[in-house]
């Protein structure tokens, strides 16, 4: 009998890889970009909008939800697809990241970590099993196991925080009970090869139904990442999908399924839209400058999203200058749908066992 | 041979009426809501989102519009329409209120308003020809005389500013060049009866493809508005759309349409819902309220907008507590979708002969 998150792969293509992997709530074509919904919403977006840029899988963030509104009150309300109205896939991370980003960390230990919340100064305690317990409340279909993500060149607090991560992903499979939930764990290292190595195989070994790097794009080098990318996927196993944490330019994309990652998230493109900017090319414009008052271009000469089939550069500069908050919702729509829509071309180009003329050319651009 | 500004007077009931006003951009059938687009935006809506809540009317302000990012760019960016990507009705007001309520006045004489921009101080001059060829900048297909708006119970600033609105009026009609735009006249004369008679007697004499009811909704009591509507319905002639400008909640919808009022707008609706506020029944709920926070009902039980077909109170709550964007733009629908929904209720009532019934059974809620 297959489990409800099998793995298929579709086609490979040098290291990159296109599959499909199947959820409770659909299934999930790889590679792909997920947007993040911080909040349970991706900020100035419906989840219409959402559908109408062709996201499949979205992020929401524990620690956010479980602070305001509190995890008891989504379930209550039917868990977070109903809650905030997405029928498609969900992941959910563990809380530690924004544990050890955002709330005032008052201990870490074994156990697990006693924080401050950035709300209002409460204290809380996160471990593995409450991290297991506030996404099953809040129901998502891929929840992360709870880690301890170090500063990426402290090699001695790296040995610490790889040690605890893996025996907190442990501790997160005592502590899981549902089954329509799949548990993702997550490799650790900083940017210390061996450790990855050693992270990897260790993650790899729990046979979860998919495997996460985190970590990265944290303020390491690009040749950093990539190293580390290629030391672990040599190590995770190729029927899993392997998710990378929080990276999200487009090179990053490219770069990242050259080395065989299959998902991806950020907050980058719509935090970039709520500051002017909007992705071009390889590159980015500030849609806030003068030159652009004028310009009767879309944002992108080919781009087929809403905000570039229908307004151009000049009223995309007027709603910044006069901070009209549609301005957000637009240049979220096309630089989201830039993400998604490189997604969805690489994954053709692996089927089509192109992937590294793709790449070649998105390089040369 | 018709003139583009045909307006079809379809069946009456009572006062009521229901009819449909020809534009260049398409039929407008009224009564109506319009939607503000102060600064060529529904604030934090879409086209689409405007288009499916049924918008047909939308206006947009001459004062903002002029200021930034100025009249001569908008045209050279195709007008209105292309600019802001509506295809549908556009009306412009003549900058007048917004120089008197916003601008900081300079000075005032027969010849025009000089005043202070809001946003960076510096000094402009609107005279009737001025706004004139603004609005022919700007491009909308209804446009509208530049007036006078006096204090509403100083008789003696009340008389001069009646006076002035008259003068203008005939300026306007003289400066005008465009043929494809409808010029509107104002009526004016504060909570005066005597005023307003002579008021709508004048604007009437000129013959223009619609007449406005300016000067309401600023301080006076419900029932001065209603006789003010009253004495001035008697005199417009009948075979013209009659806008009574800036007015719009659900009860001033259902009391203008008993007064012969055919189009209406107001920020009201999109301005409560940036203030956590949704219309409801003839009231108003505020969700930010912590009696919301696990109601799973929508803002209105019967209520067909996207909104409240998609979302819970509780979801509304959360996205307010937390201060997400969203949370305007589903307010916004729903009160939008509210006014426009009422105004299309109360034109098949009228189109139905059961019109009486209907504002009976409205004001019995």
């Amino acid at each position: 009998m297959s489990t409800p998150f099998e793995f298929e792969l579709i086609a490979q293509d040098g290291r990159a890889r296109a599959g499909l992997f199947h959820t409770p709530h659909g299934d999930i074509p790889t590679p792909i970009f997920a947007p993040v919904g911080t909040q349970a919403t991706v900020k100035s977006l419906t989840p219409a909008h959402l559908n109408q840029i062709q996201s499949s899988l979205i992020l929401a963030n524990t620690y956010h939800l479980y602070l305001r509104p509190g995890d008891e009150l989504v379930a209550e309300m039917g868990g977070l697809h109903a809650f905030m109205n997405w029928s498609r896939p969900i992941l959910t991370d563990s809380g530690g990241f924004q544990v050890f980003s955002l709330g005032g960390i008052n201990q870490i230990d074994d156990e697990g970590v006693t924080f401050k919340s950035h709300v209002d100064g409460s204290m809380h305690r996160l471990t593995p099993e409450r991290s297991m317990a506030i996404q099953e409340n809040l129901g998502a279909d891929i929840i992360m196991a709870f880690d301890e993500c170090a500063e990426p060149y402290d090699r001695d607090y790296n040995e610490i925080a790889m040690q605890r991560t893996h025996a907190w992903a442990r501790r997160c499979i005592n502590a899981k009970t549902r089954t329509d939930q799949a548990l993702f764990g997550i490799v650790q290292g900083g940017i210390f090869p061996d450790l990855r190595q050693q992270s990897a195989e260790f993650i790899a070994s729990l046979n979860l139904p998919g495997n996460a790097i985190g970590g990265l794009s944290v303020g390491e080098t690009k040749v950093e990442m990539h190293t580390i990318l290629e030391v672990v996927d040599a190590v995770l196993p190729e029927d899993k999908p392997r998710y990378l944490m929080g990276v999200g330019t487009p090179d990053d994309l490219v770069n990242g399924v050259l080395r065989g990652v299959d998902i991806f998230d950020c907050v980058l493109p719509t935090r970039l839209a709520r500051h002017k900017a909007a992705f071009s090319g390889r590159g980015r414009i500030n849609i806030g400058k003068a030159e652009y008052a004028r310009d009767p271009r879309p944002l992108v000469e080919d781009c087929a999203c809403y905000t570039c089939q229908n307004f151009s550069r000049a009223y995309l500069r007027h709603l910044v200058s006069v901070k009209e908050m549609l301005a957000s919702t637009l240049l979220s729509i096309h630089n989201l749908h830039t993400l998604i829509h490189l997604a969805q071309e690489m994954r053709q180009a692996i089927i089509a066992g192109q992937f590294e003329q793709f790449a070649q050319s998105y390089f040369a651009q």
